[in-house]
């Protein structure tokens, strides 16, 4: 994870990720000493990583007395076996992952407005099939409801994203799992054959 | 997420989602104020989490200046649209998911043995089918390896699970749901449904 070949330079990779991906992990400090890990619905709108949730909440608390968070969102595309590179060690096992790392502010917002525009852009992306009224603080039936929800907005001071799909490999190694993964044919294999190819450091190049 | 209809009791059900899912959010307190998230494959074995990791990443340092760790599992099932329950606000929208939380200290282990154990019981998580050779302290072609690589142990001290598959729902709204899943037909929505009947409070009493 710490190789540098294993870093994602292309923004609008990330962010496609970033809008497929329907939710991540938020982490704030507990004044207890320990890290707080809530999972979360989230949109990437404006630059920014949103969420919501109830005003009530513990991870709304923990917000409140620390704006210092950290979000991340990972998908793993494929369990690598150990046959795929040697016959005997275990070793080689490992897996191929896009992941996002973000660190940043986080801060509830109450201007309505802002509020309207992060919940439309979460439901576009979560229900893209729409089926509701749109959301505006203008819409009686949804200004209540805009004014009780806490909306959350994390701003970005640092984001890296590694997407890791053999890119230390020679080619001779790389074109012998991606043949190996094209026959074991699990739901993701031919799409990380796809990612292989296109993050190789050659084609990159 | 607060509200104890969602808390799972049943220690297998918790054990069963652990076994299915390959990797884990792991959080860390860094020395700046920031929490620290790194996702890791992982093993839940003899009562406790482990992962394993380069000794020389981030991820140990931290562990290393502070043994305080929260380890978080999420799978979401299914995107609830609103329209399944209002066919004009936004605000029903929700997901069905599982989600395990962990709070502990997490401590490298040097025990050669330890250390193969669970480095055997990951291989037979992720590859169970097979194909290396059984990890031992006294296999040669192990033995440095197992030296080398870190292998850390993170000692459970408290576990909460919730299982959201609208258990809050009356009976009519979670048949009329249900109905709708199994219409939709996305991957996950059979299991979804079977799952809401599973986690519905009636079958629980």
């Amino acid at each position: 994870m710490r190789r540098k070949e294993f870093a994602v330079q292309d923004q609008q990779d990330v962010e496609q990720f970033l809008q497929e991906m329907s939710y991540g992990y938020l982490a704030t400090s507990g004044e207890d000493g320990w890290p707080h890990l809530t999972p979360v619905n989230f949109v990437y709108l404006n630059g920014h990583i949103y969420f919501h949730g109830s005003r009530r909440g513990s991870k709304m608390t923990e917000i409140a007395a620390s704006g210092k968070a950290s979000f991340a969102v990972a998908k793993e595309y494929a369990i690598i076996p150990s046959y795929f590179t040697d016959p005997r060690q275990a070793c080689p096992a490992t897996s191929y992952f896009k992941s996002v790392h973000i660190r940043g502010e986080a801060e509830p917002t109450e201007d309505l407005t802002e509020k309207a525009e992060v919940l439309g852009a979460l439901m576009e992306k979560l229900q893209p099939e729409g089926g509701y009224s749109p959301i505006t603080p203008e819409d009686p039936a949804y200004r209540g409801e805009l004014k009780g929800v806490s909306v959350v907005r994390l701003t970005i001071h640092e984001l890296t994203a590694k997407f890791k799909f053999g890119q230390n490999l020679t080619e001779e190694r790389r074109e012998s799992i991606i043949h190996d993964l094209s026959e074991r044919g699990r739901p993701d294999d031919v799409e990380t054959a796809e990612l292989m190819r296109k993050y190789c450091p050659f084609h990159q190049a």
